[in-house]
């Protein structure tokens, strides 16, 4: 047990984050001598509620995954004890990626049954992925789109205000933590308060000081003063632990004592716009940081009721997408080689329905804004741009994947040629996106067939 | 960057899980030469809408991450090229936990206000484990009271059925898969699927076959007789591909046809209460497991509909909490020393008003039912039982963490100790719990006194 770093996953257990079927299902490919290759397309049915888009995000860590899997002797030895075999074990031991990733670039906005990812493989290989693509790519989307909301609020009524991801404590688990601070960068935010993810992806950190601190000397004045003490003009003083107004009062005094210059003062309760207008006038040029209850219908209401602000900073709502916790992407097996070629497959489970075979997508655009979809057959031709890349190909590496910082800049242009009336907050326009002629018609086919099959 | 991680935390950058204020507050109050004696208390302000209770979970891996913190050198690199002095580092680096840590054990209920833990230490180690604390037991306990909630439903409605665990693919990042798995076991499921979770906390792991099984096939037949050649016996197959009810059909005639007695059949689509009954007349005999959609209400609504099903399967509504997908967890400074002694603190800021002082939790009983909680003074003389147990004194274990088969039990046996009008699903009744006159009176006159400071 990897109790140092809470129970997270280890380089040692990470093959075992999986479902136990996808591993009987692969003892049983491996057994039954029925390895066919395999397209498994990742996608989502429908787009969470008052989305008209979504951000892609957590490619990196998928491919990465993808990449480097390999089971440990501690990982095999526990399967070992729980009833697979040793010809599977064995086969596992050796097992590495041998196939086909396409994927959408981080960064690009998505729309229900887009692909955001297709793998081609032996479907032994293949299988095991469902859980871990989804796990990164699901969450990571999500809260991409979620911070997306929130810059674009800005843009349209602020004033470049800064975003902070400030909600850490309140993620589900440590690796939403870190995850939620690298969907929320490329979603455009311009840091996080986690120390851990600012090391690990070079993501701005940014953080001053919370009450605890206030109240751990007997008179605020004291506190601000050793804090100025310390850290001179970039102190940033909260300024609410018993009254705002009195405390940016209390600010104003020990910046004026120090001849300091206050990089920023944090209000963090109460009616945020009203008691930021109130600071202002006793603070006019220090920034104010904004926090506590924080998401796009907040920022938009702070705007809409003039409040004064340098920056927000957006904790629990935005790591657990409160509105919208859920996003459910699936990975379904869209092709299956049968006498040596890959035909297409669907199932006709009620309200589960998938379209078949690997896909393309294209995005047409008109005067830089775009001006729709069409999902169609891989190799067909149509109108408008790929928006599916090869990452991987025969097993290695093709196309390099970019930088956080160009895929942060990648969603802003791509977010900015989407018309607005499909990033309303609430009740947004439907992006127009169409299944191609060829697809629908193979689509129709093989229902007809499949359910022909179920009549006999 | 621990990629092969999914970039999850590792030894080396977890210490760094923090918010950047806290080590910034550390770093002054080391230098500012503050570092009085302070009690933060770990609490929820309120339940989650529809909570009329939560269940405590996620203390083994706090109190275990207390235990073992310390800052790698990779860490305290990171720090120095962050703009920390080289004293605050050398500081960190024989950083040790040298205070007191009280809590709820887990399995238990709590309620608003109640400290789920309260550390007791120099404020610049108490202060460090803000973020991680919350994050581990927020988390957990929300997902504990998701579970607990589902297997209320079936001890009132049903026959004992299974609880699995399917979320992990929908979970918030790879942390949250692992923890709600562990969370749902305390709360009352059976299982997992989640094969790194069974390995590390030690819980029964199941699963079978996806519909990629049946559609590698041609036919749905191929699919199932192949499985059968696999499993005999152990077979869980998954009939709704196509048609449930046909897929029935063909699940008794390949179990004819190999002599085997299948272990169960699952349905993942569909009008699951009809579609089970149906799939019970063909196959009386065999265990129907039902998935898709899987929470407290649909169960619910799945027995008032007579279905038929000897387990469930729930996924995203578990590890999301899907209805209440917040908890809202806060570790506050209640005491900090002054003059050489424990004094109360509290802050004022609007809706966020805390109880000062460490704190006593009682619970009264009646004929095996709970009849109430006062939250007190920690060391004051209440009626009823003490539910906070120390676990650390003078940064040492003084008490040992139970099994988690026992934590399970504890959940169960208390949960059961709740009247059931706590704990209907829909607008329970609220549960009592007192503020003792001593808190209350303490409370108040430490208000007037910070009130009567602010109008200075």
């Amino acid at each position: 047990m990897a109790q140092t770093t809470f129970g997270s996953l280890t380089e040692e257990n990470m093959p075992l984050f999986t479902d136990l079927y996808e591993l009987r299902m692969m003892q049983a490919y491996a057994n039954q001598d029925h390895n066919p290759t395999a397209t498994f397309s990742l996608f989502v049915r429908d787009l969470p509620p008052d989305r008209g888009y979504m951000i892609t995000a957590g490619l990196e860590q998928a491919i990465n995954y993808i990449e480097t899997l390999s089971f440990s002797e501690r990982a095999l030895e526990f399967l070992a004890d729980n009833g697979f075999d040793d010809a599977f074990i064995e086969h596992l031991s050796d097992l590495e990626f041998t196939g086909e990733v396409r994927a959408l670039p981080e960064g690009t906005p998505v729309f229900a049954n887009e692909p955001l990812l297709e793998v081609t493989a032996p479907i032994l290989q293949a299988q095991l992925f469902e859980t871990a693509l989804i796990n990164q790519i699901g969450y990571q989307s999500l809260i991409a789109t979620k911070a997306s909301r929130m810059r674009d609020v800005i843009d349209r009524k602020g004033d470049g205000q800064q975003l902070i991801d400030f909600g850490s404590r309140r993620a589900h688990g440590t690796d939403a933590g870190m995850k939620a601070a690298r969907a929320a960068y490329i979603g455009g935010f311009d840091g996080t308060s986690n120390v851990a993810a600012g090391e690990a992806f070079g993501i701005p950190v940014s953080g001053t000081m919370a009450h605890s601190w206030v109240q751990s000397f007997e008179h605020e004045r004291d506190s601000f003063e050793t804090f100025v003490d310390e850290y001179g003009d970039e102190s940033v003083l909260l300024i609410d632990t018993y009254d705002t107004v009195q405390g940016a009062e209390l600010a104003k005094a020990v910046a004026d004592e120090k001849g300091a210059s206050l990089r920023g003062v944090r209000l963090d309760s109460g009616d945020l716009p009203a008691l930021s207008k109130a600071v202002d006038e006793v603070l006019p040029d220090v920034d104010q940081f904004i926090s506590s209850g924080i998401d796009e219908y907040a920022i938009d209401e702070f705007f809409d009721r003039d409040g004064v602000s340098a920056g927000f900073g957006p904790g629990t709502a935005l790591v657990t997408s409160t509105d919208a916790p859920k996003v459910e992407g699936v990975y379904k097996l869209v092709a299956v080689e049968r006498d040596g070629e890959l035909q297409p497959t669907m199932k006709l489970s009620p309200g589960k329905v998938t379209y078949p075979s690997p896909k393309s997508v294209r995005r047409t655009e008109s005067d830089g804004q775009y001006t729709g979809d069409v999902i169609g057959l891989r190799d067909e031709e149509l109108p408008g741009e790929e928006q599916l890349v090869t990452i991987i190909e025969d097993g290695n590496r093709v196309t390099e994947l970019p930088a956080l910082k160009d895929i942060r800049a990648r969603a802003r242009t791509h977010r900015q040629k989407l018309p607005e009336k499909h990033r309303k907050l609430e009740n947004p326009d439907l992006y127009d996106v169409r299944i191609s002629d060829a697809l629908q018609q193979e689509t129709d086919e093989l229902t007809r067939e499949l359910e022909s099959r179920v009549a006999e």
